[in-house]
């Protein structure tokens, strides 16, 4: 087993530790001095359950543990889905000292979270995320949330876990496709924050396509410090918080253009950020050589670079407003500066967005 | 028009004012200072929307408001019936900047309050009460949520309004069962609280019966105050926030028990308060004038003071133990030591709790 890395975000009387290691999943001493009370409900979905929900179950013996197996997939992250999590606790008679333990991707940890955070007006609960998406993205933040058939994650909660512990032994399991979506945002960071890191995923892109251990116990922390120290300034997203949605407004369009059955989530944040850099070297705002060093590191970790076809700049400019993000009307973007350094823009000319958006097609010659 | 009373709910920078007068409605100068932008939601029901709507849509004319009329109704304090204000939301494009108002009363508000509280992670609201219940309960202190069919208000969060208006003349049109209904809540504040207050109620009984202005405006500003100073200590309902809860823990059982479908709230927490004060006598802990003089002063004030013909004790404590103040399987209460003085009891024996349920049933000889 190689080391056992630990990572505090910092939220005042909310803070709470990530761990991260390989075999975490064989080891309790973790998890214990963070149950409120003797009382666990584990969530999780039909295609983890089969592969860790035992071992996870071994984890609480000789608590009072429950367990709710939901259907698989972001369709079934609706109101109706978490339903079943409020039943199963309901049932089970769990009091406002239970503990919720989210065990699987995104979508199991943001329905679980936002499911503790209105279970009795509040109860605690614990991550064990098994994705590489949900390692780097929902395990810091606390934003926890359902879809609505309108728009994604349009209703939710800030509730931030008493822990997150992430075992890279999971990815094991993980599809080859979803794996590296999940690499995509593990690439925003460096894009966004970190040149640094940039750098070491450039250097390292083949362990990191291996599942090497030691490059993935690294990434995922590079990655969650650099999401925990922007969190840590603005955990309600008033401020720079919204950075982390570099490549997002355009990747959600997309998403949502492709009725969520399309691309995967950071194939689409891939894109996005693609867009996003095109647009930001058409503002003057990045050199044409860090714009093309983001589509040459999202190809070289084995992403889509290039808008669907058949999706038209107009179709963007459509989602996007439907998006989370418009203020008063306004379409804001996160743009890059330099690798490393991110920007909010507000009023970006909607020309100069088509434009860029059309400048990241298949048939662009270059 | 009598005097406007302006009551200050402290809580830090979620602190709040509550307006109580009569014509409030007629004047929107106290409500636009409270808006985070020029977008308004009101949410109202079927029952409300005829009398008040319109009224109210003019509080807000010059900005961008929209309207979601609900089905009237606890039975619609779900989850599903919440996706209305969301949809609405939504279609609108409501943004993160937006303000909800809940026109109506505490079913309205607490899903009012809710959705705002879920609304892209949370969104700012006011309340126009227009019950008696509403102005004197849910207006303070912030809890929000829906009923599951297995419990009431199970599923919900913490989420303070920007003001309060009440207007006490929205009390003309409320029928005469609901009104008293409120009163059961306005006498708890007296019996818990406030032992002047309670004077004052027996004093001014008729006054209250006849809905006068004046003696509805002290009341309800006695009430709101008592209910502001304990929520000020313990927002998230940790400690003394429970004494609130008297009476409920019988009152929401016989609520379940008859499915809500029987006596309304008031009803059934002016019962629970009877019950509440028969097992502190019996107990030793209060005396047995102060005991009588609670099934006194409910009874002058139009309000049952007798467990359902057919409830059994054994029905009373099943469904107890299903309510939320369950603190790992023993059952806490709220009894009292005098007439203005509430206390936490941990660990009553059920014994004595089913034989002060047996002594408060209409064939009972006293």
């Amino acid at each position: 087993m190689c080391a056992v890395k630990t990572l505090s975000v910092a939220l005042g009387n909310r803070s709470y530790p990530i761990y991260i290691g390989s075999g975490l999943l064989d080891d309790a001493s973790r998890l214990m001095p963070h149950l409120v009370a003797k009382q666990v409900l584990i969530v999780t979905n039909d295609r983890v359950a089969p592969l860790y929900l035992e071992k996870v179950k071994r984890l609480f013996s000789g608590l009072r543990c429950h367990a709710v197996v939901l259907p698989d997939g972001e369709k079934h992250k609706s109101l109706e889905t978490m339903n079943l999590i409020f039943d199963a606790l309901i049932r089970e008679k769990h009091s406002r000292t239970t503990t919720l333990v989210a065990l699987g991707g995104g979508v199991i940890g943001d329905m679980t979270g936002f499911a503790a955070a209105c279970y009795q007006r509040g109860v605690a609960f614990m991550q064990i995320p098994t994705t590489l998406l949900a390692q780097v993205d929902s395990s810091v933040g606390g934003k926890t949330g359902v879809n609505h058939p309108l728009g994604k994650n349009m209703i939710g909660a800030f509730h931030q876990p008493e822990c997150v512990l992430i075992d890279v032994e999971t990815l094991n399991t993980l599809p080859d496709r979803e794996y590296r979506s999940g690499l995509a945002e593990v690439i925003k960071y460096g894009l966004i924050n970190d040149k640094p890191f940039y750098e070491w995923l450039q250097e390292n892109a083949d362990l990191l396509l291996q599942r090497n251990s030691d490059a993935l116990v690294h990434a995922i922390e590079c990655s969650c410090s650099n999401k925990a120290n922007i969190v840590a300034v603005d955990e309600k997203e008033m401020g720079v918080r919204a950075l982390l949605n570099y490549g997002h407004t355009f990747g959600h369009a997309i998403e949502a253009w492709q009725n969520y059955t399309g691309y995967l989530h950071g194939e689409a944040i891939a894109i996005g950020s693609v867009i996003a850099a095109e647009l930001s070297v058409s503002l003057g705002l990045l050199s044409q050589k860090d714009g093309n060093a983001v589509r040459t590191i999202m190809a070289r970790l084995g992403l889509p670079t290039c808008a669907p076809a058949g999706m038209t700049a107009d179709d963007f400019i459509e989602f996007m407003r439907r998006d989370k993000k418009i203020l008063d009307g306004s379409l804001r973007l996160i743009l890059l500066e330099a690798i490393g350094k991110a920007v909010i823009k507000d009023s970006v000319p909607i020309d100069l967005i088509k434009r860029a958006i059309d400048a990241c097609r298949e048939d662009v010659g270059r």
